[in-house]
């Protein structure tokens, strides 16, 4: 079977970390580029970080870096979530920098779709301000895109404002752009991600699966200043289980904007579930994911990582 | 024991019919006033099925008239729920016309409010232009109200908007004023509503309940276009519910303000669980309610009607 | 011939008391009540101006006592121009507190309204919160109104925020209920208000004029913390020059609607000259005045007071 | 004199025709690279119409092409105002494409702002998603920009709404992202371009300057539909006009911010003149420009054209 060619566009984070080791030890995934972006922290860090984990993982996969910030919006991160470096509690070994492209992500992308001879998945388990400029500079991209495989948004309640979920708050314009595209969309957001857990007797069984389960053990000790015992969200990593194992979730293909104008719902991702808005479906929304087998296949690819 | 002053605003309304019965039988309420507005249906039959109520139920509680459409929205009704008179489905007794008084509601509310010995709890079960022009007009009332507890909004997702619940969506504005007021608010909505069902094994139980359950049994039968098996919801008996027996629901103080710019989520109730918008709290939300308990209250309130 | 029967709608205010005072010597208006409604200044300090405004014109004309907020947006009122009473400058008599009824301004309007043999003219020189919430409670009235001439709004840049004028920006939802009332409208706002001044030199010959001059003077040198020589925009005057001279006027029928959602042009009067919204008109909006002919106007017709 | 290196940004249209013309044909001006986007017509034509004023005017400039759309609206151009093609009425010579460049716009502006050894003026007279894609993709360059200098925005009313001008509100969230960028910018809009007026006997007498003369005669003949009488606005000469004279205009330094959220206002480019909104200047804003000064220097500037 041929490997499935993407793009990962992430901004590690302690849970991009786990997505990126799942991603590049998979057997089905083929991991073309990894483009950064702000988001959690700082370009600068979330690019170090993806350098790190490279050389941690020992995977030679060319990194292109992004947009320092948001289309419109100001960054808001969330180092107080995931450390000032975005990846507190480990210690990883230097950044491979050799593996840096001169060409902006935006232009990496470009030519890793353009280039490839089957259409190529976009994961963006971050901030979408890439997505965005990528679909607005190069409109012809589409036509070579599989489709786009998103953690991100919510049904319901958000996590950065009351009703707004992070990557889509932070960047509401960028998400517009993806959701206006007209390319095939699966939205993995809160509704799955609240309810793919990981707890403390996983972490201890991560302890004994090699380096990748050590590192993800020590992170989780300080992820969210070590609320660990309620379980920990693997929030990215879902994107990733959508792709590898998607019969664990439940899916309902509906229409989905962005509010861009509420003075406190900026950000929404306004998933019309029961149609109230009268439009075509753009999107496949994960409205629930079965936790217990979501537990299983995490540790069994934390498990074949090194 | 003093029975609890209140004034019921309403929008009959099959649910509205059952709140209203409950609330006029109970041991605990003095019901002082029902006040009409359009909602559910127009203005001029959410009143004649008031008065119809009232002869039904033989009881006679003055009825005033209120606003005949929202603020600033045009009326959207829901005469695709509730039947185009509002209460399609039983063959009421004439409207006892005599109950009406000449005063606007707004006037009718101020004069028994300002004149109750002890402070006034107003119960609104319908859209809020009443309670904001009452609050606009009479800000001394506020020092006679004890609090307004109220059908309506929610912390997740609508019923009317993809974001918005019925009555607060019908009138954004009048529910903003409401709950800017700074009076004591109890927000009993959707997080509820949704899960205060009656099935149809509890209808056939209502029909040996004397001459309200009979209604309630044929009302039922019409309500939703008769969607009776997988339970109907008795969204206004929460209200009811909550002065009735508090303890089945889970409450928290918190801070709710009404979204009225949003392009896709104006007239979302904006319930800050985890304190994103870091202001004080105005509200009690009803998070969560014993669905079990409710049935059994129900029915036992509805068994206590004529 | 028959005066014209009017109420004025208030918050004096330095150009409210010019404006009261032409339409109270004039001989084609009828002044029938006065509300009060806060604005400049606060409901207190407006309604105690009013008082003496007539006890110092010597005139007994009912008034009654209106909103005390805007229905959404908190007061923030215009006391930087017209000092912290609203009037300073003039030592007035004392207020004659026997005019002031008992009924609020909604009700008290109303009464004049329905009781009236000929439709009556609303004349809102201050934000329209009481209006509003007269149509919002009393549809009824429509048909007894002739029309609605207010001081309000403007065709292009503002007053109070950049894009918006005091009065309607001070209570833009009470604005929007106004134009879209569906009753005619004359919109006479800064277009005209910023041409319709008057000099130092017209204030000297109001010395002369008796003592409604000589309270002119001493107010308008105070005004805008007496910013006199480049001269004083006589705003609500306008909207007694149109009613009682309008062919000092450019008037213009078209669309006019109130923005309420904008970040930074809530409550601009969005005035659609050029058709660009596809609407059927619902105003007159006065969109020059001869400046030359208002200041004759105005001197001449202060020459009238006593 | 070192002629000051620019880079125009355009979507020819009539006005940027002889304002392009203008510019090539200055002894002040280096054109180092021309960047066409969707605008006044689509991206095809208005490339295709560039490379036709190269081809008229015999200069070999550099054509890069840029955004198909604006980044969040959808395109509403204004081929009624300009024609199908967006120049209609001249008999143009065929495109002249050996001039594309393979580069985006975007990578093509970077690579000219970054080996410049000067810093280069940006004169974007169309909508600005190319600058604000450049920006984002590219925050370096702005240390190699010495200031952007734009047709486009109003102090006051609009042209494509009722208080937005068209080139801001074709892609407000493109502007948006330009005014924010910290940047020194000159906003020559419509409170110039509405001044800025060739007459039908100024363009008699261009007939008499060289074929470009004859091509702006035959090309105003058709403009807006022939409407010759009453003066032709060459809004997109202002900036050239600020350019090369900055004396006769009226200039503010002031903050400048686009509004996004209007119902009715989204794209107003609001214009803080008087400091409402307490934010320190952005901008310089042309307010006024001398009519006379304008058409002789137009005149003149046609003339220096072949």
């Amino acid at each position: 079977m041929n490997k499935r060619p993407v793009i990962i566009d992430t901004d590690p984070g302690i849970d991009d970390a786990l997505a990126i080791a799942i991603a590049l030890f998979s057997d089905e995934l083929d991991v073309r580029l990894i483009t950064t972006v702000a988001g959690n922290v700082s370009l600068k860090n979330v690019t170090n970080n993806t350098l790190k984990l490279l050389n941690f993982f020992e995977k030679d996969i060319p990194v292109a870096v992004g947009a320092a910030q948001p289309l419109i919006e100001p960054l808001v991160d969330a180092s107080n979530v995931h450390g000032a470096s975005g990846m507190e509690g480990f210690d990883f070994p230097e950044p491979k920098t050799d593996l840096l492209l001169k060409d902006h992500a935006v232009n990496a992308m470009r030519k890793v779709i353009m280039e490839s001879e089957e259409p190529v998945t976009l994961v963006p388990i971050a901030p979408m301000t890439n997505i965005a400029l990528l679909l607005a500079m190069y409109p012809e991209v589409k036509k070579n895109i599989r489709e786009i495989v998103m953690m991100g948004g919510s049904a319901g309640r958000g996590n950065k404002g009351v009703m707004s979920e992070f990557n889509v708050a932070t960047d509401p314009e960028a998400a517009k752009i993806v959701f206006d595209s007209g390319l095939p969309i699966v939205m993995a957001g809160l509704d799955v991600g609240w309810s793919a857990l990981v707890y403390p007797q996983d972490s201890e069984k991560m302890l004994d699966m090699g380096k990748t389960g050590q590192m993800a053990y020590y992170l989780f000790k300080r992820y969210r200043g070590g609320s660990f015992n309620t379980g920990l969200k693997m929030y990215d990593s879902c994107a990733m289980a959508y792709l590898l194992c998607p019969e664990m979730f439940k899916v309902e293909e509906t229409f989905v904007d962005i509010e861009l104008n509420g003075e406190m719902t900026r950000g929404c991702t306004v998933v019309d579930l029961k149609g109230y808005l009268k439009k075509a479906p753009n999107a496949k929304v994960c409205t629930a994911i079965d936790g217990e087998k979501f537990r299983e296949w995490f540790l069994e690819s934390v498990s074949r990582c090194i």
